[in-house]
């Protein structure tokens, strides 16, 4: 079967020559890192990925989450990788030391989640939804509950989840209704219904800590009501043995892919014993929550773009063994077939594959570095990489999202017939992705995010900040005869997306909010394009800069296949900003005049 | 359940105002039938769709063909279905009255298909697959073939298929080595094996027709040297009864959708006893394989179109019932939620599948008017008929299957996360659809066919016809107030892609075949896209004229929301030419230049 599900070469060069990780482990907080440990963490994650991982990617297909005894049963190597996952500290990479984490960069633990995606998606989530869920007790948990719950989470015996989205509240989170009330004792009582609580239940872990969304009562009205909870399934008594917290399954979805992970639905205190700790200030649990949306996020954005590298290598593997029709130029019919991988349009579905997935690779790490800095560079320089990174996020999250549908898609293309049958796995990739432009936001609430709020918070000074740094790397770009005419290009786009802000702000104040915000999607889209070209343009310079070198780390076949890579994204990707460019500008407001009876 | 699952209003739209399907009536041929016995064909599929095929659309996709003692079991009411559609006549609906047949037109076959597809796919797989092979047996076959086995396919007691893929020739037809050898008893002995065989084996029905392509024992190489036979699993022997005809079934594919047919792998002449029966000349079979390509192409666009709306239908009712989130306007979060078709970005994605959608439809019709008219209309007007239904294929065929993957999609986001489960049917159009890029010709394959053989056969005249009837409708929208703008632009597209395809014969010339073809695909697609504006147009006429002559045909609502449509595909869809013109002007080949070993 396929060996190889991402390029460890390419990982290396965006984290070593495009990012220059180096430069974390200068910082006082990743001290105690080098380079190097790096590099042994991802070969670890590697062997893992391929050995673990992928070897049970089809049986978890196969084989869906169910109820039994309403409880979700689950693939059973689930509990083994858990383990896995916490002994070897897979879980707790990112924490802080006083937690017992090894403080490794965000960055690094993206990385990690990219190489682990890629093998497999489904158990990802079980683990970095653990961390996750650790991360917001660290952040805002009395120390009492730091102490009760983040170790076992942290050994992979207690399993974290997010649980926001109920029936009637999805991407509306303002509208939560599960209520909270205030015992004598200190903690809470909660009372509602869950859904969509990704690993809210399962028989990998001996419990569950849900991170958990709720109204205390008299609470305002909207997302200004809400606070966050520490709720077990199984909580820990006096003697700290594990009583049942009243939090009962429901049901589990059944859903097109991402079959390993079992999707809950959750019912709190039925038996009115369902006991909850409130993490922080009463009111602000949306905002805790919103601290970590950026992780969330990006992560969101990585495992689009894991599924999508596995599906290219997968792809590509076929593509170079498979023998169908022959070269145009050869007319001889008794001659042998020639590989597909010789015909124009599969080395151009390819070529697609190839420059969404590693466009899409360097944007994530690109808002992971902004990150990492906004956390931990010195202070003066945390706001603007905080802004930068505010800003990105919508992109790093819907682009790789949005575009992994496509090259999954592209990629079951190239197997021809067989790519629609279950024998081969690019069906699988096709449908596992399909869940990311829905979870940790819609697209269409990343574009209202990103054009209704971020691009022109204070002032526009995100936009600006980014759009500094992104003519810098043009500057330097116009350096190379390479790239020179895609610097110029980008600018260009630059220019034309600042023309359709100022449009759009112009309808903003003729027309009103909704129709200013009516393409948002489309903006999104845009700018997501946009980005990514800068981050080939970073590339390119990358790769000029090893060729002028000499270097001997990477091969003269993979700086080439950049190359071709890079010229493919400014070829075919870019343009279609042209369209995009041509609606986000125009005077028609069909989706806005449209009735709801009116549309047939 | 989700209950309307096409538009009845639209398709007697089509086919009434846009198409004049009683203008066939008037032909010979079609001269018993009249628009009143159309409309009563096109309620009783309503009807067979609504109460037979979708009731068990589920069950058929959770309960995929298996194998059962080396024979394929399908869902057990698949027998009874194929019964009706027998009894019924849906099978031989098209076929000459000498045959049994109602000797319907194509147009009308067509949309029944849609009506069955849209209600639930797979089924009509059985049939018209049925319908097919045995219109090659009424073509090339003997008396005595066509008496052997056109009745029993018609009452769909047997099974018709197309039997042309292998394991080494999918794509590449050329390379089919099945072989046959003549006996002196005058029929052949076929071994060999075939994959990808659509109803290749059921428990459906008794019997199994194939019509298979093979090599004549010393034919040339290549396409020229392809036989068609007749090869039934059973054949009837002297005295009728049937007997084993030695074509085993070696196994069947499992998918990722499109679960209630079989997709055959057959292996014939393993105890060197399977007959296969001539069908006209030898070497001739892709010649004749080819005549009722058109056919199974359009059929193809329909039914993706009818997968796309029935998840257009499916969405819009949803959106239609669930609350979520509130107005931009609406600032009181205690305000109940707003219906999210209520939300701009909701009503795009909506806007889009049903411009997708009716356009499709549409473009599918407008070639099934040419494949009627190529054949039944005075002898003098065929040839021009037959040309323009020549070079709308390969769109007809792939706009619908490509754009189907986007609408399906486009539908699912629609649900938000409920689109990701089972719990609702979106996932399941959304996997279906994926096979039509694939099955009768790849996207790539008809690009190609498109450019490098239709676009310049018999120096453009195609071409010519079909921009001149283009340039007619253009004309008379200009006539209307609503349609002037749109008229313009879809003039400009004309000559943007005149200019494409000028560009593109230099590139011929200077640089060669390859890199003329390489972007074939999209080509494909702005052809697609321009003939689609076309369409849409000519229901802009068809409207702006019901409006004029006050109907009360058409409600004032279905009026309304084709003009939206319309809108939608000028202002959102037609902009996407830019980015493609763009890049078939480009004169960058990356995708010929990057050699494999280049491509990681």
């Amino acid at each position: 079967m396929s060996a190889k599900f991402y390029s460890k070469e390419n990982l290396q060069f965006l984290l070593h020559e495009v990012f220059h990780v180096e430069e974390l482990c200068q910082l006082e907080h990743f001290k105690d890192h080098t380079i190097e440990s790096f590099d042994m963490m991802l070969e670890a994650a590697a062997s893992l990925g391929a050995n673990h991982l992928r070897p049970i990617l089809v049986e978890m297909d196969r084989t869906p989450p169910h109820i039994e005894n309403a409880r979700i049963k689950v693939h059973p190597k689930m509990r083994e990788l858990m383990k896995k996952f916490g002994e070897d500290g897979w879980i707790s990479m990112s924490a802080p030391h006083e937690f017992g984490g090894q403080q490794v960069p965000f960055t690094i633990l993206q990385a990690v989640s990219f190489i682990f995606g890629a093998a497999n998606y489904s158990p990802t989530a079980y683990a970095f939804l653990t961390t996750g869920a650790a991360h917001l007790i660290e952040a805002f948990g009395s120390k009492e509950l730091q102490e009760a719950y983040i170790p076992k989470m942290f050994t992979g015996e207690w399993q974290g989840t997010m649980a926001l989205s109920e029936p009637q509240a999805g991407s509306s989170l303002g509208d939560v209704v599960t209520t909270a009330t205030l015992t004598d004792k200190g903690h809470y009582l909660l009372k509602g219904q869950k859904v969509f609580i990704s690993c809210g239940d399962s028989d990998a872990v001996d419990n569950v800590v849900h991170l958990m969304l709720a109204r205390i009562e008299g609470a305002p009205a909207g997302t200004k009501g809400i606070s966050l909870f520490v709720v077990p399934r199984m909580r820990p008594d006096e003697n700290g043995e594990l009583v049942f917290n009243d939090v009962n399954t429901a049901g589990v979805f059944h859903k097109m892919g991402y079959h390993g992970a079992p999707i809950a639905h959750l019912m709190m205190g039925e038996k009115d014993d369902c006991r909850g700790f409130l993490l922080g200030e009463p009111h602000k649990g949306l905002s805790y929550m919103f601290q970590m949306m950026n992780e969330a996020r990006i992560g969101v954005g990585t495992n689009a773009t894991s599924i999508a590298s596995a599906a290219y290598y997968n792809a590509l593997e076929y593509t170079k063994v498979r023998a169908q029709g022959r070269k145009l130029t050869e007319k001889d019919a008794s001659k042998p077939q020639t590989l597909i991988i010789n015909h124009a349009d599969v080395k151009r579905m390819l070529l697609f594959q190839k420059s969404v997935v590693e466009g899409s690779l360097s944007l994530c790490l690109q808002a992971c570095k902004y990150y990492d800095l906004s956390k931990t560079a010195p202070e003066a320089e945390r706001e603007d990489n905080f802004l930068k990174l505010e800003l990105l996020t919508p992109m790093a999250k819907s682009y790789p999202a949005e575009m992994s549908i496509q090259t999954t898609s592209a990629a079951l293309q190239c197997f021809g017939g067989y790519g629609f049958t279950k024998e081969f796995l690019a069906e699988l990739f096709f449908r596992e992705t399909r869940i990311h432009t829905l979870h940790e936001g819609t697209t269409a609430i990343h574009g209202m995010d990103l054009l209704g709020r971020k691009v022109m918070m204070q002032n526009g000074k995100a936009t600006m900040l980014l759009m500094q740094e992104v003519m810098q790397d043009i500057e330097e770009a116009k350096k190379y005869n390479l790239l020179k005419s895609y610097a110029a290009v980008t600018s260009n786009k630059l220019v034309q997306l600042q023309e359709v802000s100022m449009h759009l702000m112009t309808v903003a104040q003729t027309i009103g909010p909704e129709a200013y915000l009516s393409d948002a999607t489309l903006y999104l889209e845009l700018f997501g394009i946009i980005t990514v070209a800068w981050q080939w343009l970073k590339q390119g310079i990358a790769v000029e800069k090893l060729k002028a070198a000499n270097t001997k780390d990477y091969s003269a076949e993979f700086l080439q296949s950049k190359i071709y890579a890079l010229q493919y994204f400014f070829e075919y990707e870019v343009p279609k900003t042209e369209g995009l460019i041509t609606r986000l500008k125009s005077s028609n407001h069909v989706t806005i005049e449209a009735k709801p009876e009116e549309i047939l």
